[in-house]
C-alpha cells in the first residue's frame, strides 16, 4: 500500500540526501518525491509516496523527525488529502492527427503545451489514477519524453471537519 | 543564476539519496527536485534545479553520469524548454470573502480544489514566475499550508527545430 509523508525541513543543504539516505538504509524505495519551497522560503516541504505497512511508517517517521533539519513529519492518507501530480508528455503527431490530440486534450482537460513539426507536448494536473488514464487514452501516439512529479499533497480541510463534527 | 539538470535514472533503492548526495559533498544546494516515473515504470526522471556557473554545472553532470544507476544527465534552458510548477495552496477565507476568491481563481486561472468552514484549497500549474506571482496575489488571505513540487521540464521542441532550420 502506498502511504504518503508530508515532510517540512530545513532549507538547508544536504537535508534531501540525509532524508532520502534514512529510506536507502531501512531498504524503502520512493515510489515519488517533490520537494519544494512554502511560503517561507527557508523551509522547504518534501512529499514522499512510499510503499510500505503501518509499522514501517511509524519507525520512518520516528527516524526522520531525529534529522537535525526536520521540523514536521506528518502522513496523509489519499482519502483525506487533496492530491495532485503533474504530468509533462511529448508525443509523435503527425500533422494530419493533430486535430485528433486537440479533441482527446479538450476531452480529458489536457492543456497543449506545444506543437512541433513531429510532436506536441501536452500537460496535465490531476491525481495519479487521473495521470494514469491520460497516457492510457494517449497509447496510440510514440512517447518521445514523459516528465511526472511526484505526488504533492495537502490535507482535505473538507473532510477533516466533518469527521471532527 | 538557476539552471535545471533532467536526469534519466534506473528505479532502484538509493539512486535519489545518491544523487542528492553528489550536491551535498560539493557544497551545491539544490533548488528543487521532482522525481516520477516515466513512460517505463523501472526508469525515473529527476528533474533538479541548482543555482550556479557552467564549470559547475559541467562538473556535477560529469559526476553524475558515473553514478552507478544514471542513465542520462541532460542540461535544460528555461527558453528551450516547457517548464512547469504544480502548487497547491490553503489559505484562511472567511465565509463572505468566498466569492471574492473564486473571481481571483477564475481571473488567474486557479482552480478551486477544497472549500470547507475557514478555509479554501487551491490548485495552479504555471510556469516558476506565474506560480509566484498567484502567490503574492492571494498575499491578503492568511497562508495555511503551502506546497509546490520541484519544476518539471521537457524540451520544447518547437524551439529545438527552429535554432536547427
Amino acid at each position: 500500500m502506498y502511504r504518503i509523508l508530508s515532510i517540512l525541513v530545513r532549507n538547508h543543504a544536504g537535508v534531501l540526501s540525509h532524508v532520502a539516505g534514512l529510506f536507502t538504509r531501512r531498504g524503502y524505495n520512493i515510489a515519488s518525491i517533490a520537494a519544494g519551497e512554502t511560503a517561507d522560503p527557508m523551509i522547504t516541504r518534501i512529499t514522499i509516496v512510499t510503499a510500505g505497512d503501518e509499522v514501517m511508517l511509524e519507525q520512518v517517521s520516528k527516524q526522520l523527525s531525529k534529522l537535525i533539519d526536520v521540523i514536521k513529519v506528518e502522513e496523509l492518507s489519499y482519502e483525506d488529502s487533496v492530491s495532485r501530480e503533474l504530468l509533462l508528455l511529448t508525443i509523435f503527431v503527425p500533422k494530419e492527427k493533430r486535430p485528433e490530440v486537440v479533441m482527446l486534450a479538450n476531452t480529458f482537460g489536457v492543456t497543449v503545451a506545444d506543437i512541433a513539426k513531429e510532436t506536441m507536448t501536452l500537460e496535465f494536473t490531476g491525481n495519479s489514477l487521473k495521470i494514469n488514464n491520460i497516457i492510457k487514452v494517449l497509447d496510440n501516439y510514440k512517447i518521445k519524453d514523459l516528465a511526472r512529479t511526484g505526488l504533492l499533497a495537502l490535507p482535505l480541510e473538507s473532510s477533516i471537519e466533518k469527521k471532527i463534527s
